[in-house]
Protein backbone atom coordinates (compact mmCIF):
# COMPACT_ATOMS: atom_id res chain seq x y z
CA UNK A 1 0.00 0.00 0.00
CA UNK A 2 3.00 2.33 -0.97
CA UNK A 3 1.02 3.37 -3.92
CA UNK A 4 -0.97 7.01 -4.34
CA UNK A 5 -4.33 4.96 -4.73
CA UNK A 6 -5.83 8.49 -5.53
CA UNK A 7 -4.87 7.64 -9.46
CA UNK A 8 -5.27 4.04 -10.50
CA UNK A 9 -4.80 3.33 -14.20
CA UNK A 10 -6.85 0.23 -14.99
CA UNK A 11 -5.51 -1.56 -18.53
CA UNK A 12 -7.90 -3.76 -20.14
CA UNK A 13 -6.24 -6.47 -21.56
CA UNK A 14 -8.09 -7.51 -24.21
CA UNK A 15 -7.56 -4.14 -25.70
CA UNK A 16 -4.13 -4.98 -26.28
CA UNK A 17 -4.30 -9.57 -26.72
CA UNK A 18 -6.87 -8.74 -29.68
CA UNK A 19 -3.96 -7.03 -31.57
CA UNK A 20 -1.79 -9.97 -31.19
CA UNK A 21 2.00 -10.02 -30.30
CA UNK A 22 2.09 -6.45 -31.30
CA UNK A 23 -0.65 -5.27 -28.68
CA UNK A 24 1.08 -7.20 -26.39
CA UNK A 25 4.65 -4.77 -26.94
CA UNK A 26 2.17 -1.96 -25.96
CA UNK A 27 1.18 -3.38 -22.65
CA UNK A 28 4.92 -3.28 -22.17
CA UNK A 29 5.28 0.05 -23.23
CA UNK A 30 2.08 1.12 -21.61
CA UNK A 31 2.71 -0.17 -18.16
CA UNK A 32 6.67 0.85 -18.13
CA UNK A 33 5.22 4.51 -19.00
CA UNK A 34 2.66 4.94 -16.00
CA UNK A 35 4.90 6.68 -13.09
CA UNK A 36 5.55 4.23 -9.92
CA UNK A 37 3.25 6.07 -7.88
CA UNK A 38 0.08 5.29 -9.55
CA UNK A 39 -1.24 2.11 -8.94
CA UNK A 40 -1.17 -0.11 -12.53
CA UNK A 41 -4.61 -2.75 -12.47
CA UNK A 42 -4.29 -5.36 -14.93
CA UNK A 43 -7.97 -6.13 -16.00
CA UNK A 44 -7.33 -9.61 -17.32
CA UNK A 45 -10.39 -11.29 -15.24
CA UNK A 46 -8.17 -14.81 -15.23
CA UNK A 47 -9.40 -17.62 -12.76
CA UNK A 48 -7.94 -21.20 -13.24
CA UNK A 49 -6.02 -24.14 -11.13
CA UNK A 50 -3.16 -23.46 -9.08
CA UNK A 51 0.05 -24.19 -11.27
CA UNK A 52 -1.46 -22.35 -14.38
CA UNK A 53 -2.27 -19.44 -11.72
CA UNK A 54 1.41 -19.27 -10.92
CA UNK A 55 2.14 -18.78 -14.06
CA UNK A 56 -0.53 -15.78 -14.86
CA UNK A 57 0.61 -14.28 -11.66
CA UNK A 58 4.33 -14.21 -12.53
CA UNK A 59 2.87 -12.96 -16.00
CA UNK A 60 1.10 -9.93 -14.51
CA UNK A 61 3.08 -9.56 -11.38
CA UNK A 62 6.93 -9.61 -12.99
CA UNK A 63 6.92 -9.64 -16.39
CA UNK A 64 4.73 -6.44 -16.59
CA UNK A 65 5.06 -5.11 -13.29
CA UNK A 66 1.47 -4.52 -12.52
CA UNK A 67 0.44 -3.92 -8.81
CA UNK A 68 -3.03 -5.46 -9.27
CA UNK A 69 -4.88 -8.26 -11.61
CA UNK A 70 -8.92 -8.91 -11.41
CA UNK A 71 -9.28 -12.40 -10.91
CA UNK A 72 -12.77 -14.45 -10.80
CA UNK A 73 -13.33 -16.11 -8.26
CA UNK A 74 -15.47 -19.48 -9.76
CA UNK A 75 -12.47 -21.54 -9.39
CA UNK A 76 -12.08 -20.88 -5.38
CA UNK A 77 -8.95 -20.23 -3.50
CA UNK A 78 -6.50 -22.73 -4.91
CA UNK A 79 -7.39 -20.76 -8.26
CA UNK A 80 -6.32 -17.76 -5.86
CA UNK A 81 -3.22 -18.45 -3.77
CA UNK A 82 -0.34 -18.29 -6.35
CA UNK A 83 -1.26 -14.20 -6.52
CA UNK A 84 -1.61 -13.60 -2.61
CA UNK A 85 1.78 -15.26 -2.88
CA UNK A 86 3.14 -11.98 -3.93
CA UNK A 87 2.82 -10.71 -0.48
CA UNK A 88 3.15 -6.64 -1.66
CA UNK A 89 0.43 -6.81 -4.43
CA UNK A 90 -2.90 -6.75 -4.78
CA UNK A 91 -6.15 -9.34 -6.36
CA UNK A 92 -9.41 -7.93 -7.30
CA UNK A 93 -11.87 -10.54 -7.05
CA UNK A 94 -15.35 -10.03 -9.21
CA UNK A 95 -18.17 -10.11 -6.87
CA UNK A 96 -21.45 -8.32 -8.29
CA UNK A 97 -20.53 -6.53 -11.57
CA UNK A 98 -21.84 -3.91 -13.41
CA UNK A 99 -23.32 -5.91 -16.23
CA UNK A 100 -26.75 -7.30 -16.47
CA UNK A 101 -25.92 -10.84 -16.35
CA UNK A 102 -24.28 -10.52 -13.05
CA UNK A 103 -28.16 -11.31 -12.38
CA UNK A 104 -27.53 -14.63 -13.95
CA UNK A 105 -25.73 -16.55 -11.06
CA UNK A 106 -24.00 -13.88 -8.94
CA UNK A 107 -27.25 -13.24 -7.17
CA UNK A 108 -28.57 -17.27 -6.92
CA UNK A 109 -29.56 -17.68 -3.30
CA UNK A 110 -27.53 -20.09 -1.42
CA UNK A 111 -28.35 -21.32 1.93
CA UNK A 112 -26.67 -18.03 3.76
CA UNK A 113 -27.42 -15.23 1.72
CA UNK A 114 -26.42 -14.36 -2.50
CA UNK A 115 -23.61 -16.27 -3.72
CA UNK A 116 -21.95 -13.62 -4.34
CA UNK A 117 -22.20 -12.32 -0.59
CA UNK A 118 -20.97 -16.18 -0.15
CA UNK A 119 -17.80 -15.10 -2.35
CA UNK A 120 -17.20 -12.05 0.09
CA UNK A 121 -17.36 -14.18 3.32
CA UNK A 122 -15.02 -16.68 2.23
CA UNK A 123 -12.55 -15.20 0.23
CA UNK A 124 -11.65 -12.24 1.98
CA UNK A 125 -10.28 -14.83 4.79
CA UNK A 126 -7.70 -15.76 2.62
CA UNK A 127 -5.84 -12.95 3.05
CA UNK A 128 -6.18 -9.40 4.60
CA UNK A 129 -7.45 -6.37 3.38
CA UNK A 130 -3.68 -5.26 2.59
CA UNK A 131 -3.66 -7.63 -0.43
CA UNK A 132 -7.82 -8.21 -1.22
CA UNK A 133 -10.35 -6.02 -3.30
CA UNK A 134 -13.69 -6.70 -4.35
CA UNK A 135 -15.48 -5.65 -7.82
CA UNK A 136 -18.88 -4.12 -7.31
CA UNK A 137 -20.80 -1.77 -9.89
CA UNK A 138 -22.15 1.63 -9.89
CA UNK A 139 -25.23 0.07 -11.12
CA UNK A 140 -25.52 -1.79 -7.85
CA UNK A 141 -24.57 0.80 -5.43
CA UNK A 142 -28.39 -0.26 -3.08
CA UNK A 143 -26.11 -3.39 -2.29
CA UNK A 144 -22.82 -1.63 -1.08
CA UNK A 145 -24.47 -1.40 2.78
CA UNK A 146 -24.95 -4.96 3.00
CA UNK A 147 -21.83 -5.76 1.17
CA UNK A 148 -19.51 -3.13 3.34
CA UNK A 149 -21.11 -5.29 6.79
CA UNK A 150 -19.03 -8.12 5.21
CA UNK A 151 -16.11 -6.55 3.83
CA UNK A 152 -16.28 -2.85 6.06
CA UNK A 153 -12.30 -2.86 5.14
CA UNK A 154 -11.60 -4.33 1.97
CA UNK A 155 -11.00 -1.61 -1.16
CA UNK A 156 -13.82 -1.92 -3.94
CA UNK A 157 -13.07 -1.70 -7.55
CA UNK A 158 -16.57 0.35 -8.78
CA UNK A 159 -16.51 0.32 -12.58
CA UNK A 160 -19.76 0.81 -14.18
CA UNK A 161 -19.73 5.24 -13.72
CA UNK A 162 -19.84 7.05 -16.83
CA UNK A 163 -20.98 4.55 -19.89
CA UNK A 164 -22.84 1.90 -17.69
CA UNK A 165 -24.69 4.78 -15.99
CA UNK A 166 -23.61 4.18 -12.34
CA UNK A 167 -24.09 6.84 -10.04
CA UNK A 168 -21.23 8.30 -8.23
CA UNK A 169 -23.04 10.04 -5.51
CA UNK A 170 -24.79 6.91 -4.23
CA UNK A 171 -21.33 4.89 -4.63
CA UNK A 172 -19.88 7.45 -2.34
CA UNK A 173 -22.55 7.40 0.04
CA UNK A 174 -23.06 3.64 0.47
CA UNK A 175 -19.65 2.59 -0.31
CA UNK A 176 -17.33 4.77 1.44
CA UNK A 177 -15.06 3.01 3.94
CA UNK A 178 -12.95 5.26 7.04
CA UNK A 179 -9.69 5.34 4.46
CA UNK A 180 -11.87 5.76 1.88
CA UNK A 181 -11.78 2.56 0.03
CA UNK A 182 -13.31 3.19 -3.16
CA UNK A 183 -11.44 2.71 -6.31
CA UNK A 184 -13.96 4.97 -8.77
CA UNK A 185 -13.58 3.45 -12.65
CA UNK A 186 -14.18 5.74 -15.70
CA UNK A 187 -13.04 3.57 -18.84
CA UNK A 188 -15.23 4.13 -22.15
CA UNK A 189 -16.57 7.82 -20.42
CA UNK A 190 -12.73 8.65 -20.91
CA UNK A 191 -11.31 6.71 -23.74
CA UNK A 192 -14.05 7.15 -26.10
CA UNK A 193 -15.31 10.91 -24.89
CA UNK A 194 -13.84 12.14 -28.31
CA UNK A 195 -13.58 10.50 -31.87
CA UNK A 196 -12.55 13.72 -33.07
CA UNK A 197 -8.46 15.30 -33.21
CA UNK A 198 -9.22 17.28 -29.96
CA UNK A 199 -9.18 13.60 -28.47
CA UNK A 200 -6.53 13.87 -25.99
CA UNK A 201 -7.76 16.81 -24.68
CA UNK A 202 -11.07 16.09 -24.26
CA UNK A 203 -10.48 12.76 -22.69
CA UNK A 204 -8.22 14.69 -20.30
CA UNK A 205 -10.79 17.00 -18.99
CA UNK A 206 -12.94 13.88 -18.73
CA UNK A 207 -10.58 12.47 -16.29
CA UNK A 208 -9.86 15.46 -14.52
CA UNK A 209 -13.69 15.12 -13.97
CA UNK A 210 -14.08 18.40 -15.84
CA UNK A 211 -16.35 17.47 -17.76
CA UNK B 1 -18.93 -29.50 -36.21
CA UNK B 2 -16.65 -30.72 -39.46
CA UNK B 3 -13.76 -31.03 -37.07
CA UNK B 4 -12.34 -34.81 -36.11
CA UNK B 5 -13.09 -34.68 -32.68
CA UNK B 6 -10.98 -37.32 -32.00
CA UNK B 7 -8.25 -35.56 -31.57
CA UNK B 8 -7.94 -32.05 -30.10
CA UNK B 9 -5.39 -29.69 -29.05
CA UNK B 10 -6.34 -27.27 -25.88
CA UNK B 11 -3.24 -24.81 -25.57
CA UNK B 12 -2.94 -23.54 -21.81
CA UNK B 13 -2.83 -19.23 -23.08
CA UNK B 14 -0.75 -19.01 -19.61
CA UNK B 15 2.40 -20.76 -21.00
CA UNK B 16 2.37 -18.38 -23.95
CA UNK B 17 1.76 -14.77 -21.83
CA UNK B 18 4.53 -15.57 -19.54
CA UNK B 19 6.81 -14.40 -22.50
CA UNK B 20 5.47 -11.37 -23.04
CA UNK B 21 5.54 -10.42 -26.91
CA UNK B 22 7.60 -13.33 -27.63
CA UNK B 23 5.53 -16.03 -26.05
CA UNK B 24 2.33 -14.33 -28.35
CA UNK B 25 4.49 -15.01 -31.26
CA UNK B 26 4.89 -18.38 -30.39
CA UNK B 27 1.08 -18.91 -29.79
CA UNK B 28 0.68 -17.56 -33.16
CA UNK B 29 2.74 -20.02 -34.82
CA UNK B 30 1.61 -22.62 -32.72
CA UNK B 31 -1.94 -22.44 -33.68
CA UNK B 32 -1.33 -22.02 -37.55
CA UNK B 33 0.80 -25.61 -37.41
CA UNK B 34 -2.24 -27.42 -35.74
CA UNK B 35 -3.61 -28.84 -39.27
CA UNK B 36 -6.99 -27.87 -39.67
CA UNK B 37 -9.01 -31.02 -39.09
CA UNK B 38 -7.55 -31.12 -35.70
CA UNK B 39 -9.71 -29.32 -33.29
CA UNK B 40 -7.98 -26.57 -31.15
CA UNK B 41 -8.77 -25.16 -28.08
CA UNK B 42 -7.91 -21.69 -26.66
CA UNK B 43 -7.73 -22.73 -22.58
CA UNK B 44 -8.22 -19.08 -21.73
CA UNK B 45 -10.89 -19.24 -19.19
CA UNK B 46 -12.01 -15.57 -20.12
CA UNK B 47 -15.23 -14.05 -19.16
CA UNK B 48 -15.92 -9.95 -19.29
CA UNK B 49 -18.98 -7.69 -20.18
CA UNK B 50 -19.80 -7.69 -23.23
CA UNK B 51 -17.91 -5.09 -25.14
CA UNK B 52 -14.52 -6.51 -23.80
CA UNK B 53 -15.75 -10.14 -24.59
CA UNK B 54 -16.24 -9.05 -28.34
CA UNK B 55 -12.80 -8.41 -28.65
CA UNK B 56 -11.62 -11.15 -26.80
CA UNK B 57 -14.12 -13.35 -29.24
CA UNK B 58 -12.30 -11.56 -32.34
CA UNK B 59 -9.24 -12.38 -30.62
CA UNK B 60 -9.13 -16.12 -30.42
CA UNK B 61 -11.44 -17.24 -33.26
CA UNK B 62 -10.50 -14.42 -36.19
CA UNK B 63 -6.92 -13.65 -35.06
CA UNK B 64 -5.47 -16.91 -33.91
CA UNK B 65 -8.22 -19.02 -35.62
CA UNK B 66 -8.93 -21.17 -32.14
CA UNK B 67 -12.27 -23.27 -32.67
CA UNK B 68 -12.98 -22.82 -29.22
CA UNK B 69 -12.17 -21.26 -26.03
CA UNK B 70 -12.90 -21.68 -22.34
CA UNK B 71 -14.88 -19.56 -20.32
CA UNK B 72 -15.90 -18.89 -16.90
CA UNK B 73 -19.59 -18.05 -16.31
CA UNK B 74 -19.58 -15.84 -13.34
CA UNK B 75 -20.16 -12.79 -15.50
CA UNK B 76 -23.78 -14.07 -16.73
CA UNK B 77 -24.87 -14.46 -20.10
CA UNK B 78 -24.32 -11.10 -21.82
CA UNK B 79 -20.47 -12.12 -21.26
CA UNK B 80 -21.15 -15.13 -23.40
CA UNK B 81 -23.11 -13.91 -25.92
CA UNK B 82 -20.50 -12.00 -27.76
CA UNK B 83 -18.50 -15.56 -28.16
CA UNK B 84 -21.73 -17.45 -29.48
CA UNK B 85 -21.99 -14.79 -32.29
CA UNK B 86 -19.60 -16.85 -33.88
CA UNK B 87 -21.82 -19.41 -35.67
CA UNK B 88 -19.39 -22.29 -36.69
CA UNK B 89 -17.26 -21.96 -32.94
CA UNK B 90 -17.41 -23.26 -30.45
CA UNK B 91 -17.22 -22.14 -26.12
CA UNK B 92 -15.85 -24.39 -23.06
CA UNK B 93 -17.98 -23.16 -20.14
CA UNK B 94 -16.54 -24.06 -16.72
CA UNK B 95 -19.12 -25.99 -14.73
CA UNK B 96 -17.43 -28.21 -12.01
CA UNK B 97 -13.76 -28.51 -12.25
CA UNK B 98 -11.13 -30.81 -11.41
CA UNK B 99 -9.07 -28.80 -8.99
CA UNK B 100 -9.54 -28.86 -4.71
CA UNK B 101 -11.09 -25.00 -5.03
CA UNK B 102 -13.57 -26.54 -7.13
CA UNK B 103 -15.33 -26.99 -3.20
CA UNK B 104 -15.29 -23.74 -2.44
CA UNK B 105 -17.97 -22.01 -4.65
CA UNK B 106 -19.40 -24.50 -7.46
CA UNK B 107 -20.93 -26.89 -5.46
CA UNK B 108 -23.08 -24.42 -2.95
CA UNK B 109 -26.19 -25.45 -2.56
CA UNK B 110 -29.01 -23.01 -4.10
CA UNK B 111 -32.84 -23.37 -3.86
CA UNK B 112 -32.57 -26.11 -6.41
CA UNK B 113 -29.64 -27.80 -6.88
CA UNK B 114 -25.51 -27.12 -6.53
CA UNK B 115 -24.69 -23.84 -8.27
CA UNK B 116 -22.87 -25.75 -10.98
CA UNK B 117 -26.42 -27.41 -11.63
CA UNK B 118 -27.72 -24.20 -12.13
CA UNK B 119 -25.13 -22.93 -14.32
CA UNK B 120 -25.57 -25.90 -16.65
CA UNK B 121 -29.15 -25.31 -16.76
CA UNK B 122 -29.51 -21.92 -17.53
CA UNK B 123 -26.56 -21.63 -19.72
CA UNK B 124 -27.57 -24.82 -21.97
CA UNK B 125 -30.25 -22.43 -22.98
CA UNK B 126 -27.98 -19.83 -24.20
CA UNK B 127 -27.30 -21.74 -27.67
CA UNK B 128 -27.46 -25.34 -28.66
CA UNK B 129 -25.22 -28.26 -28.06
CA UNK B 130 -23.97 -27.40 -31.17
CA UNK B 131 -21.42 -24.58 -29.90
CA UNK B 132 -21.96 -24.94 -26.03
CA UNK B 133 -19.48 -27.52 -24.41
CA UNK B 134 -18.48 -27.67 -20.66
CA UNK B 135 -16.02 -28.45 -18.28
CA UNK B 136 -15.99 -31.15 -15.77
CA UNK B 137 -13.11 -32.63 -13.56
CA UNK B 138 -12.67 -36.22 -14.35
CA UNK B 139 -11.82 -36.43 -10.15
CA UNK B 140 -15.59 -35.65 -10.20
CA UNK B 141 -16.88 -38.56 -12.42
CA UNK B 142 -19.17 -39.33 -9.66
CA UNK B 143 -21.44 -35.94 -10.57
CA UNK B 144 -21.53 -37.17 -14.78
CA UNK B 145 -24.87 -39.02 -13.66
CA UNK B 146 -26.37 -36.12 -12.38
CA UNK B 147 -24.66 -33.86 -15.24
CA UNK B 148 -26.10 -35.91 -18.16
CA UNK B 149 -29.46 -35.55 -17.17
CA UNK B 150 -29.28 -31.68 -17.18
CA UNK B 151 -27.03 -31.40 -20.20
CA UNK B 152 -27.29 -34.86 -22.45
CA UNK B 153 -26.16 -33.76 -25.53
CA UNK B 154 -23.19 -31.06 -24.72
CA UNK B 155 -19.41 -32.45 -25.05
CA UNK B 156 -17.92 -32.46 -22.03
CA UNK B 157 -14.14 -31.14 -21.45
CA UNK B 158 -12.77 -33.50 -19.04
CA UNK B 159 -9.68 -32.26 -17.03
CA UNK B 160 -7.70 -34.44 -14.39
CA UNK B 161 -6.80 -37.40 -15.78
CA UNK B 162 -3.34 -38.29 -16.16
CA UNK B 163 -1.17 -35.57 -13.49
CA UNK B 164 -4.68 -34.80 -10.96
CA UNK B 165 -5.75 -38.33 -10.96
CA UNK B 166 -8.87 -38.82 -12.33
CA UNK B 167 -10.21 -42.11 -13.65
CA UNK B 168 -10.46 -42.33 -17.32
CA UNK B 169 -12.86 -45.31 -17.27
CA UNK B 170 -15.13 -44.28 -14.52
CA UNK B 171 -15.34 -41.11 -16.67
CA UNK B 172 -16.08 -43.07 -20.05
CA UNK B 173 -18.54 -45.28 -17.82
CA UNK B 174 -20.58 -42.18 -16.33
CA UNK B 175 -19.97 -39.41 -19.18
CA UNK B 176 -20.31 -40.71 -22.61
CA UNK B 177 -23.56 -39.94 -24.46
CA UNK B 178 -24.55 -41.25 -28.03
CA UNK B 179 -21.98 -39.23 -30.05
CA UNK B 180 -19.48 -40.01 -27.37
CA UNK B 181 -19.58 -36.45 -25.70
CA UNK B 182 -16.27 -36.21 -24.50
CA UNK B 183 -13.07 -34.78 -24.49
CA UNK B 184 -10.60 -36.06 -22.52
CA UNK B 185 -7.55 -33.85 -21.39
CA UNK B 186 -4.37 -35.18 -20.62
CA UNK B 187 -1.59 -31.88 -20.39
CA UNK B 188 0.96 -32.36 -17.61
CA UNK B 189 0.85 -36.12 -18.00
CA UNK B 190 2.29 -35.74 -21.18
CA UNK B 191 3.83 -32.55 -21.91
CA UNK B 192 6.05 -32.87 -18.36
CA UNK B 193 6.43 -36.62 -19.32
CA UNK B 194 9.51 -36.54 -19.29
CA UNK B 195 12.70 -33.90 -18.60
CA UNK B 196 15.13 -35.47 -20.69
CA UNK B 197 16.26 -35.71 -23.96
CA UNK B 198 14.09 -38.40 -25.17
CA UNK B 199 11.12 -35.82 -24.00
CA UNK B 200 9.56 -35.88 -27.84
CA UNK B 201 9.73 -39.42 -28.24
CA UNK B 202 8.24 -40.09 -24.08
CA UNK B 203 5.46 -37.54 -25.01
CA UNK B 204 4.32 -39.26 -28.27
CA UNK B 205 4.11 -42.45 -26.74
CA UNK B 206 2.38 -40.85 -23.56
CA UNK B 207 -0.45 -38.99 -26.06
CA UNK B 208 -1.00 -42.57 -28.26
CA UNK B 209 -1.57 -43.87 -25.03
CA UNK B 210 0.80 -46.46 -25.37
CA UNK B 211 2.41 -45.93 -21.66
Amino acid sequence: ATHDLCIAYKLNLAFYEKLGPAGLESLEKTVNYIPDNIFRIADAKRGDIGNTSDMYASTFFEYYNFDAVTLSPYMGKDSIDPYLSYTDKWIILLALTSNKGSEDFQVLKTERGYLYEKILERSSKWGDSDQIMYVVGATKASSLTAIRKIVPENFLLIPGVGAQGGSLADVALYGMNKQCGLIVNSSRGIIYASSEENFAEVAGQKAAGIQ
